[in-house]
This record gives structure tokens, sequence and C-alpha cells, in this order.
């Protein structure tokens, strides 16, 4: 089972692109993780998100540990047999669901207490306890707890919040540590073997996944104080690699990318760096070009499902009536399975009868649109010629009005 | 585009194998087909549907009429071009659906009326408007207009309803020849060729699919005279094929064999024959043992998406707590892509969480089970060995108790 690492092959500018390599396979960089929230893509079986050229799937430890749970996953082998998903998977620690999702949370220094929204059973979600969460769903990629604040705060509100997850961030990797150290493993230099590949159990946690990373997480608001402060603890509190958290929720994308511009400079250069909950086409392009190598965002996958998609010259709304006729596919510049055998007409029809597979089609396309960029901006930056790539895709997308 | 044709390749008993060739391909008999109610499987992309081997879909002339209409379908060119299905469709007349469906309904000699249950909008379904109907989406075979009894109902009531039915099956023959005879289309057996494949108007009538075939129905309920009655009549029109139709509605499964192997002897061994709406995979062996062809149902689609799963041990209900932890396969003796990566444990997960994949997962495995039982029943057939089928059929689905 091969260690976690990561090596950058090509530098255009700061876009960089790499392969990031997981017990379960390689991440070709910069990359965007379709989000399977429950264990599952809504609406694309496993085998089409292969097809479609997804390299790792990002899943939810809120949802999971509440339904069906990550004992009842565990004693599956994992996430990954449990679900049939064999290549990579990177799980959220729960906290982000924790501060959108869940009734009557209260925060303090141990964690989040909150309530399911499922049951209203009660609940304590700690920096440790997301670890031991993830340890037993097995994923390759694993995140610490950190504090979701409402979007955006001033810095009265974001420096205590900032400091608090570097604290806990020092407790999940001590946590971390101390499970995953039991098979000799305890910095990310000399984790390349273990003695065996099966999983084993440290206090009464089974870690299904012994190759296992864990990422640190960036926060502080839109301050360049604030961000550069919690880049420096972070990274010295030391993690596989690195996330920015806290965007992507609300601010202008011009604060975004400002945030990422002056955030990556701080992280290592020789680890991926991961901006969640990111974002549109634009932010995609925008953030490899300030570094970022890491996505994941659920706009392909629930924008699909509420009929808007993503094509070359920017969102359509199939539920327009100006497509009840329009015998052309969404995206004429697209080769994916939607755009080659559906027409406008028809994915109106099936979005207007509420059928399921309106949900399928659409998100397959979405997808296809989101990995494809992917795939041109990592062809790009190969061929060092990313800028011209940004240029003409802006530029694309802004030809005509978007009608949604 | 070659006319509509059956070939009885293989007789084993009154068990018949054969290959029905329409405008969009051949249909292997007997066959299966899986209902696209509203020009889609609900769950299953055409892609997968091709893959499973579904040479023929089935369509529903009633919705397809309220939405998007068939005027709109007519435009884009006919059913198969507006929902890219390349292959033999089968609509109905509407008629089942108006009398299970629709509001407000009065039938009389003319038609019936009723209210659209989307809109409340008030139509007129005659026998003509369902041979026009059916013309615009350009199905390969059009079913005539029947009167379609609550189950099961006295002679009282069957005998006037199946005299109604043979009345309205003349007028709607009448309109059938009428519309194609202007291309000098007169009967089944000179239809051999048109002066070009386009499509027609004829009354303001698009017909989309020149070479479209049209289905008498059988009625009379279970009574074995008016069945017979009804089947000389109906072929005394002359159509291209018969079905028989008011079964599988609620009667004793015997009671259907009964009528089944009544009435096969009273139509044409040389035009194949389409039992309507059945039925259970047991149904199916049955109904083949007594000389059916075709069959549509909505069990494998509609059950699969209850949670219903069809296994060669009997079904298994998904939803069932006992299989939270059973990491076996849905059908451990299936190959269908479910069966090969899908464990019983994450597929109730994926019911539980309300997953759409859950409605994917196990509808393509139900119609794989379908597809590959009449498969089977072919290859036996073929084998001369169509009893020993059927034995070992019933053998293995009695080897447990199902659950569900």
């Amino acid at each position: 089972m091969p260690a976690f690492s990561f090596r950058v092959t090509h530098v255009d500018g700061r876009a960089r692109r790499g392969v990031m390599t997981t017990a379960h396979g390689d991440v070709q960089t910069p990359a965007f993780m379709p989000v399977g929230t429950q264990g599952a893509v809504k609406g694309v079986i496993h085998r089409d998100l292969e097809q479609l050229g997804a390299d790792i799937l990002l899943s939810n430890t809120y949802h999971l540990y509440l339904r069906p749970g990550d004992g009842l996953i565990a004693r599956r082998g994992g996430l990954h047999a449990f679900i049939g998903w064999p290549r990579p998977i990177l799980t959220d620690s729960g906290g982000y669901q924790v501060f959108s999702l869940a009734a009557r949370r209260t925060i303090d220094e141990e964690g989040v207490r909150f309530r399911s929204h499922l049951d209203g059973s009660a609940h304590l979600l700690t920096p440790e306890k997301a670890v031991d969460i993830q340890a037993q769903l097995g994923s390759d990629i694993a995140m610490v707890l950190d504090e979701c604040l409402a979007s955006p705060s001033g810095e009265e509100l974001v420096r205590p919040s900032m400091q608090r997850t570097l604290r806990w961030a020092r407790r999940a990797r001590d946590r971390f540590l101390t499970l995953y150290e039991k098979r000799g493993r305890e910095s990310f230099s000399d984790r390349g073997s273990f003695p065996d590949r099966g999983s084993f159990s440290g206090d009464s946690v089974i870690v299904t996944n012994p190759a296992q990373a864990q990422f640190g997480i960036v926060q502080g608001g839109v301050s360049p104080e604030l961000r550069e402060e919690s880049a420096r603890g972070t990274v010295g509190v030391g993690f596989e690699a690195y996330a920015i958290g806290g965007l992507s929720v609300g601010e202008p994308a011009d604060v975004m990318y400002n945030v990422v511009a002056g955030t990556t400079p701080c992280l290592p250069p020789d680890r991926p760096r991961y901006l969640m909950g990111a974002g549109t086409p634009q932010d995609l392009v925008e953030s490899v070009a300030r570094g970022i190598d890491l996505f994941d965002c659920v706009l392909p996958t629930r924008n699909g499902r509420n009929g808007q998609l993503f094509t070359s010259e920017g969102p359509i709304n199939i539920k327009n009536a100006r497509y009840a006729e329009d015998d052309r596919p969404p995206d004429p510049a697209c080769g994916c399975y939607t755009c080659r055998t559906c027409s406008r007409a028809y994915l109106r029809h099936l979005f207007q009868a509420g059928e399921i597979n309106a949900c399928t089609l659409n998100t397959l396309h979405n997808l296809h649109f989101y990995l494809d960029t992917l795939r041109q901006i990592r062809d790009a930056i190969a061929f060092e010629r990313f800028e011209s790539f940004r240029a003409a895709f802006h530029q694309s997308l802004s030809r005509r009005l978007h009608d949604s």
C-alpha cells in the first residue's frame, strides 16, 4: 500500500500540475472531486464516475456518521469496500454540516454539541472524534475539524475562531499520530510501508486504511494577516497537506481570489493545496492560477438536479420554455453522453415531467464539464500555455448572456 | 425501411421463439419490453437499457399526449428522434391510463372524455384519435384503443364492453388504413417498401413512421366464450398482430394462465402474441408455455424503486433490517452491474438514505433479471429444453421463503 505523496511535475506561472499518490491510486492535479455526500454521487453510479475520469471522490463524515454509522462501515472493511469505489476518497471532518445542517448546536473548546437532523439524537463532535470517525471510514485523506463561521464575519469573530481552529488542529494531529503510530508511522517522510495491509484496531477505533493522510485547514476569513497567521500555525502543527477553508461562502469572487493568492505562498510548495467548497468554473481556473491543486463543489451535481447545465458559453437553465423545441444538444462543443444523445427539448421534457433521468443526464454533463475543464487546465500547464487557456476560457464564457 | 414482419424460428411445445422485424430493428421473441412511460425508463438511461439487451421499449401515449404533446414530438421527427432511442418502440393506446389515472372520465360509443391528471384540462380520446396520436409519435407498434374494465368484472359488464372494443377496433383500423394507405400501403403482406423514408402528413396528422404496425386487442374478461368471440372478431378486422388485454389486473394467476391458454389458439400462429401488463417472472415463463411472444410490465422498474429486488431465489426487500450488514450481492447468481459491484448493505443504505442511485441500481438489476430470464427462455426453446428450464426455474424460486 503506497504512502501518501505528492509530486509537482510542471509549473506554469503560479499554476502547478502534479500527481498525488494515495493508497488507492493516483490523482492527477489540479483535480476536481465530485461530491458523494452519503457514499454516492446523486444520480451518477460509480461506473459512470470512473468513465467521466473522476480520480477521487469526496464523501461527508457527518452524514455517514449518522447513517449508516462509521462503525457499520468499518465492519464492512471501510468506505471503499462498503460503497464499492476502488479509487481515492477524501472525507471532510463533518464540521461544515454540523454548522449548516444540525439543530441546536453549541460550540465550546471541547467541540460541537448538536442534534441529528435525522432523528434529533444528541451528539458531540470533537477534533479527536472527527479523526476517529474518519479512521473508521478509512478514506485516503481525512480533514481536521475546524470551526466554520457564518459568512462573512468581522475580525472580532474571525480571530478567536481561527485560533480555536489552530488548537483543534493540534489535538486532531495528536490523535491522528496516536492512532496511526501504533503501526510505526510517525511522519510524512517515513510512512512508506507498513508490516501488512490489513486494518487494525486502536482504542476501539478500527483503522481501516493504515495509509490515510490528514490535511490541516487554514482559516482566517478575508484578513490577509489572519490567513497568514493561520497558515503559519497550521504548517507548524504539520500535516500531509493543507486546505483553505472558510471561502466560497458568499463573499465576492475577487475577495476569494485575493485570499487564495495571499495564502498559497504561505503553504509548502511540495504539498497539495486544497480550496474547499469552490466553486464556479471561473473560480477553478482563477484559483489554479493562484496555486490551488484540489477542488470540491456541489455546483455541478446540485445545480444539475435543479436543471442548470454548465456549458462552454455559460450556464443554461433547461427549465426555460425557449428550449421546448430546441433540437440542439445542451453544449454543441461538448462530447459527453448527454450532449451526444439528448436534445435540449428532451432534457427539458424530462425535467418538467419530474423524471429521475433528468437528474442523471444533467449531472453526467455537468461533471463532464468540470472534469474536462480540469483536464484542459492540466494539459495547458504541461505545455506552458495556461495563460492563453485562461484568457480563451473567460472569453468563451462571456460570449453570450447567460439565461439563468 | 423494412416493413413489419414476424417469423417463428423454433417451436417447443406451445412455446415459440422468433424474430419480429420493425422499421427500427429486430426483436428476439419471446421479449420483455421495459416501460418508459414518459419517454424514459425511470432511473435507467438509454445506454444502460441497450447494454442490458433491451430490444424494444414501451412508452405511454396518454402521458406523452398530455406532456410534452404528440404535436411537439412529431415536429422533432417522432418519438425515436425526440428521446434518442434508435431501436423499436411500442406505444399503448392511452386507454389504460385514461381509465386508471384521469379524473372525471365518461365513456360512450364515441370514445372517452376525461380530464388531465396534470392540469384538469378536458380531452376526448376516440379510437381514431388514439391512432392519430400514435401516428405522430411514430412508434413501431401502435395499439388500438380498447375499453378497460375494473378487475375482475361480471359477464353482464364484460360482454357489452368487449363488443364495444370490437367496434372500436374496426374504427381504429379504418383510421389507420386511411392514414397509411396514402403511401400505397393496404395490408400486412404488401407493405414491404415505400417511395421514401421521410414522414408525411395526412389530415393534419404528421405520420412520422410510415412503417408503423397496428396491433388489435382481445378482451372478454375471464370467460372462455367471450375471449374466443373477441379473438375471432379482432382477427376478422385484421391487424399486423394481436394482444391479450384485460389480464394481470388482480385475478388469480391460474385464471390468467387459463385465459391465455384458451386464447392463443384463436390467434394466427404466424403473428406475434402480446400479453399486456404481465407480470411476475413466473407469469412470463407460464405464458410463454402457452404461446405468448411479447410482454410489458412495470414490476421490475416500479418495484425496484420501492426496494424490491427479483432474484433467482425469489424477491428480496432491500429495506429489511436484516440486510444492514449483509455483504453479499443481491443475487449471488446474477452477473449484472449491481450484483458485481454492490452489497445488500450498500443498497439498503442508499435506499434508506433516499439516494437516487438506489433507484438506478435496483432497476438495473431487476431489468437484467427480467431480460436475462427471457434470454434463457429463448435459448431453452431453441434447444428444445423449455420444459426442463421451466421446471428448474420454478424449483429455484421455491427454494426459500420470500421476505417481501
